[in-house]
């Protein structure tokens, strides 16, 4: 859902191997990570009959053109005679909200279609590439000599669409955490003080961020302590989020129309998951309500907190397909400690702030023997201004 | 005292900007990190009259040739015709264990000596340049058209030669810290258990830090728990290194002739500090060990702990000039606390270990407001492995 290094366009003619072209198509994949939601994101590279860049596309917002349509957009069959074509999802080979794009190319004089991974459509796996072959074009599955550039090639291609994959797979919400702590993990002092712990540039990444996931989701805490705005404020995308409050209690109800985030989000935006053996109490409590927010109903663990799994559940069904928790330190701790988290981004600013005085975003968390320790996979570094970034998946 | 990265030498000819020999000349200085304690760690590039790479030396080892000498070694009178050195710090004026830079370059035909610090000796600086000089060399301190470039190459300079700045200016023991811990801060279990938090690669490359100190040391907590050997173990480094062990009460003699450290390392090189009122006792107790530690008495602040400060002196008097805390998370605490740590080494492993149940580097560290956060300066990143490590200055 996010990528750590944006390639640049080469110049018409320059040589590519498909490795290459392949990483520059899921590069440009991630262009659209703030718009194609619940579609995957997916990029694609046009390459001469000799090999040589011609035009890269991506999958720009839901609804719109598929990313070979870019990738091919305004070439002449002259220019294509021959060509390769590369994308990093198989070619769909049904009209949807768009024309097929298989039946597209094979109206083309490309050579050869090289594609990231088979459809995770079962029903339809393979569709694509079939239609391509019935007119004797080469469509294949990607793979490179170089098993190990293969491997890391193959690794990106589940990233890049991994919110995707998820919801299809698992029929569940993907969910991310994003936590920014000091160099020694700790996220606020115990006064509540916490801002500001990371910079600028760090604040802006986490901005586009939340751009790229359906809903941003914070625990009651956080409310209270900050009464955040949870909106999105970047200086080049402009999208109206969803917000989702766990408030097991219903308690913060009564402040609600004090809450900056109930004068900045349509009632319909925000959602709020309370008991479900609260049901009657609280619908009568917002009948009132100017703005209301969408309630969600939740069944409850044995000690009387939300089951986050059933909270997910719910959340999928209204239609969210990946959302991104902000905290506070117990609902961080909670989403790691029940395994519900896949990926994860963790800001770090160069500043020790000492755990005697402080709070630890895993304070709730505890394993008992090193060999439990939850490994982070895939990492990668990036840094933002003097801060750095760590994120990886969980499972 | 470490360096993130080493530049490579370039062609005998290739072109390259005074900025870019300085650099060059940096990344040299570094090479002679395990072998130069006390003496500065000093590197040299020589380019010819067209600005073209000749070549480059550093100071090797303490008592060796100065870096000057090794970058103009077996370059004839004719090459080193109208030829810039560039050295990262003023060539000397005096002899002392070697002759005089300065009037070694004095007898060669070359037109320029760029150099980046003046000899931090006030009754010296400028004497090496005044040589130079009186011959009709231009000498001049490196700066910069590009003042942004000018001021990272600054910093850079004082870095390479930290620790001997440190000792010149202060007469004070360098003190660096070394920390491993999770992404969560945690740097062992309740239980103790903490093998292995990182992975192979940044374990080397600590074996290699501990190279670059005159000592190691350690908590009364680490010996009890780990019983660690303390040594330099890496592939192309072989040293003998000190030991300095925190144990105020004088616990752990007891236990003396069963510890690895003792086995492995020579009496002479093992620091054990004590509080100085348990003097007399101590001394009767250490007589009849076979292979007896060094001891170091130490005044007691008013809790009974010992003075992190007085026992530095105690060490600079012994001739240490630069150590290396490695922990536990106690004694860590306490140097960073008591502002004694000049530069931190935190590495963190791509783990999630869970605060709860476990332990933190800064445990007993506490700050009231965020505005008396502890900041590293100029931090830099690298990573090992799966594994980052974030280094930078505290004071």
């Amino acid at each position: 859902m996010e990528q750590i290094k944006t390639l640049p366009i080469p110049a018409r003619g320059t040589p590519m191997t498909t490795e290459q072209a392949m990483q520059l198509a899921i590069s440009e994949a991630y262009k659209g990570g703030p718009r194609v939601s619940p579609n995957p994101l997916v990029g694609s590279v046009v390459l001469d009959s000799k090999g040589g860049f011609l035009q890269a596309g991506h999958h720009e917002f839901y609804g719109g053109p598929h990313a070979e349509v870019n990738a091919l957009k305004n070439l002449s069959a002259d220019v294509l005679k021959e060509a390769h074509v590369i994308v990093t999802l198989e070619p769909c080979a049904h009209e949807g909200k768009t024309p097929s794009c298989a039946k597209m190319i094979a109206k083309l004089p490309v050579k050869k279609v090289t594609f990231g991974l088979i459809d995770p459509n079962p029903l339809v796996a393979g569709q694509g590439a079939q239609i391509l072959k019935d007119v004797g074009i080469e469509a294949e599955v990607f793979s490179s000599a170089d098993k190990k550039l293969e491997a890391e090639i193959k690794t990106q291609l589940e990233e890049v669409c991994e919110a995707f994959l998820w919801n299809f797979r698992q029929k569940r919400v993907f969910v991310s955490l994003k936590m920014a702590s000091s160099l020694d993990g700790q996220v606020a002092l115990k006064s509540g003080e916490s801002q500001w712990i990371t910079g600028p540039e760090s604040r802006e990444y986490v901005h586009y961020l939340r751009s790229c996931y359906d809903g941003i989701l914070v625990g009651k805490g956080t409310i209270e302590f900050d009464n955040p705005s949870l909106n999105i404020r970047h200086p080049t995308i402009e999208k109206k989020n969803k917000v989702i409050v766990i408030d097991g209690e219903g308690d913060l109800l009564s402040k609600y129309s004090d809450l900056k985030l109930s004068a900045l989000h349509e009632g319909k935006n925000i959602f709020w998951c309370v008991a479900e053996d609260l049901k009657e109490q609280i619908e009568k409590k917002i009948s009132k309500f100017k703005n209301p927010p969408q309630m969600v109903y939740v069944k409850t663990n044995v000690g009387g907190d939300l089951n986050l799994e059933n909270l997910l559940e719910h959340l999928y069904q209204q239609g969210l397909r990946s959302v991104m928790v902000e905290g506070g330190a117990l609902t961080a701790s909670s989403f790691v400690q029940h395994n519900l988290v896949n990926r994860i981004y963790m800001f770090q600013a160069p500043i020790i702030m000492g755990a005697g005085g402080s709070r630890s975003w895993t304070e709730s968390l505890r394993i008992k023997q090193m060999k439990d320790k939850i490994h982070v996979n895939n990492p990668r570094y990036q840094t933002f201004g003097g801060d750095f970034m760590i994120t990886g998946t969980l499972k």
